[in-house]
């Protein structure tokens, strides 16, 4: 048997594929945060070009992908399908656990996917330079990737706790040419009145996308890109399941249990959207999306119309939210902890089509470091979260036949420290009391 | 045009190819060092086992990959072979550049090709643990990755300038479940002699050698593992250049030069070799080794018997070599710190096949990040001289119509302190003077 399915250049999908119209009951429109009415496209044209406009409003299920986009996938893409043999063998089950692997892309994860075609639409519109947010340092080194290589400049605020632990991430982001500050910075509005009331700050997502779209705002010939939760993220994010599709086919498989991690939601829902009009045939298939405990979106969280920043700058999106002012803790997995979850991925939960779950990190770590000796690559701490939802399934009955995939989203070469605490039992675990959660979600923004 | 040519997992080869047979005039054999007469095989068993000796010593040209180093090299292998069109157009070459891209393996290298190898004879002859030694980290935890799949100990002794600097080439080792100690260490009688001197000792790879091979003649069921120079080594590596080979003709191309850097000459040769035979039928080949200007062994040292180790432990092999007690200064190539060139590539230069240059370290830098911004994978800083060697030969006449070939050994993502420092313009070039490698040169053993 071949260990691994793999596809060439031109069995490449020639276009995205879009969930948006086969979700049941369709999404809720994003509101404007000033007439809590629907947004209007204008507005969102100030800081995203017409090309990503139309994909995050398109009713088309698929969507070509432009040749240009197509010619440096290429460098990394189509991504191996592969049979992880040595650990079913570990766990001594039955079932056949199948995962793709993301990280062989050059930053070393799936977030490329959607730089590459985020920075090919603005440079087609004209625009000069990209300003984002980056957490872990997996978005903010794809998207300096993207620009470095289609010739943008690109402006990435890091949260400053990652900023210093994850020197790293910074070194390849300069390396493509970006300039990389910690956040909150004293470069915006917004970042000076953080640092005036606490010097100290260590930063969030929801303040580093405030300061990013500040940026995008207040200078000429820039554009903001955000690496998760919209729905031309997750569009972009399809081609990792068409592909793997494609793969299961070739190896005459068809998987019960799909499985992803989930921060923003975009590797999950590219992963595994492209399943969802098998499951509406009819087609017995469970969509697991897995969470960390301490910020549990989905499985704690409420689904409602919220902010995707904190600064409350982002149209309001309606999805499931711990509120736009949590504090998630500081595990290691850095790109789960956002209070948010794509619109996309929250109404297929609504829809009872994706099964939420939530799990500890000291076990995902666990699982991370029996997949490293057994199918040889150390997972991304995050990718951890999507392996142990994966054992757990494999698991639960040994001698259950079942077909699990799952995405490896990412290594973790440049987040050993992660593994270094865990290995000297410096990690806990920790599980979000309810009444912060409680707290973060009574400041839910007011929609009539 | 598809940007890569990949081949399927039936595609991979199923042999090795030994060279040695195929070199005009031979290979010397390695001496003892005690008596100055080839070293017997019992006397190599006390630290090898069987299976790696008799390939060591093989006239076949073909040794068949045993069916359980083929399904773990399937995780990554075949490795893509990439058309650089990016960095074609920024040259504004009219050559073809193709680059094979061993970086997509567990731990970014291509040393695993390898260090799967040795584990496996190692433990199909009952061997319960290894040792070996690793300078900038790539060896040791691709030995690390092989032991630890293959249910082997392993203890590794690096290099302390690399233990210190690269604290997350030491995470991966321990992730696997290796021992690690920077070297000189106080685990050794060599290592405790060294200390007692120098307790501030620095190390080098021929001290760590002295290390490992101590550690596994003291300890039970305990072999010793090189990560390159000898002849199995450069035979587990030729897995690159047989798959490169196919690959260029399904591309329809033929090489006109192959490139690759050289530290103990492995990856290189594995990537050269399967040409050398069309070479040797007439085809018209270069076959050009880059190794830095700071640590010249083929372009500035002398062919003849050395030892591999500073505590002159291991057979003497007949090389090119700069002294056994050459110190390299603290270039970032790590991997390229080595006093000797394995005895493959050093006959293959003797007979004027293989064309050794050297360059200087920041225009390799220079060349790695041209790489970066073009075709998006950060190299490792031993690969930069591979890019700076292939876009010497691509801009030397813009207007040549050639087909150039060069491995891309490894990424840089746990090497980017080194981008730090040549970015805050900290690094520069370093040529050794010809009177140091003259004294290291006339502490070369006396053979008769």
């Amino acid at each position: 048997m071949n260990k691994k399915i793999i596809l060439r250049d031109d069995e490449m999908p020639t276009s995205w594929y879009n969930v948006v119209p086969d979700i049941p009951n369709g999404l809720q429109p994003p509101l404007d945060p000033e007439t809590m009415q629907p947004v209007s496209p204008e507005k969102l044209a100030a800081v995203f070009p017409m090309g990503l406009l139309e994909q995050e409003m398109s009713a088309e299920r698929l969507i070509p992908i432009p040749e240009e986009v197509r010619e440096i996938y290429g460098i990394w893409r189509p991504t191996p399908l592969v049979r992880a043999t040595n650990l079913e063998k570990a766990l001594g089950t039955k079932a056949k656990i199948f995962f793709k692997n993301e990280s062989v892309s050059p930053v070393g994860s799936h977030k490329p996917n959607s730089a590459v075609a985020q920075a090919y639409y603005n440079k087609r519109e004209g625009v000069k330079r990209l300003s984002t947010e980056t957490g872990a340092g997996q978005w903010g080194s794809a998207l300096s990737m993207a620009a470095g290589m289609l010739g943008l400049e690109c402006k990435v605020y890091m949260v400053r706790v990652s900023f210093d632990q994850k020197p790293y991430r910074k070194s390849m982001m300069k390396t493509y040419g970006a300039d990389v500050v910690a956040s909150p910075s004293p470069d915006t509005n917004v970042g000076r009145a953080i640092l005036e009331k606490d010097p100290g700050c260590n930063g969030a997502l929801g303040i580093a996308i405030s300061e990013a779209l500040e940026d995008a705002a207040t200078h000429d010939n820039t554009n903001y890109a955000l690496g998760s939760v919209l729905n031309h993220v997750v569009l972009h994010q399809s081609i990792i399941g068409l592909e793997a599709k494609k793969q299961m086919e070739i190896a005459g498989e068809y998987p019960d249990v799909i499985i992803g991690c989930c921060g923003g939601g975009s590797n999950f829902a590219g992963f595994a959207v492209p399943y969802v009009p098998d499951y509406l045939e009819g087609k017995k298939i469970r969509f697991v999306g897995v969470e960390p405990e301490s910020c549990p979106t989905m499985t704690a969280g409420r689904l409602a119309y919220d902010s995707g920043d904190v600064a409350m700058m982002t149209p309001l999106l309606y999805m499931y939210t711990l509120g736009h002012d949590f504090m998630p803790p500081g595990i290691h997995a850095g790109g789960l902890r956002y209070h948010g979850m794509a619109p996309i991925v929250s109404a297929l939960v609504r829809e009872n089509i994706i099964e939420p779950v939530s799990v500890h990190q000291l076990e995902c770590f666990e699982a991370g470091i029996l997949f490293a000796k057994t199918e040889g690559i150390i997972p991304a701490p995050e990718t951890c979260h999507a392996i142990r939802g994966a054992i757990v399934e494999a698991t639960r009955d040994l001698n259950e036949p079942k077909t699990i995939m799952f995405n490896f989203s990412g290594h973790g070469l440049i987040d050993m420290a992660a593994y270094d605490n865990y290995l000297a039992g410096n990690l806990h675990n920790y599980a979000m009391p309810e009444e912060e959660i409680a707290a973060s979600l009574a400041n839910l923004p007011t929609v009539k």
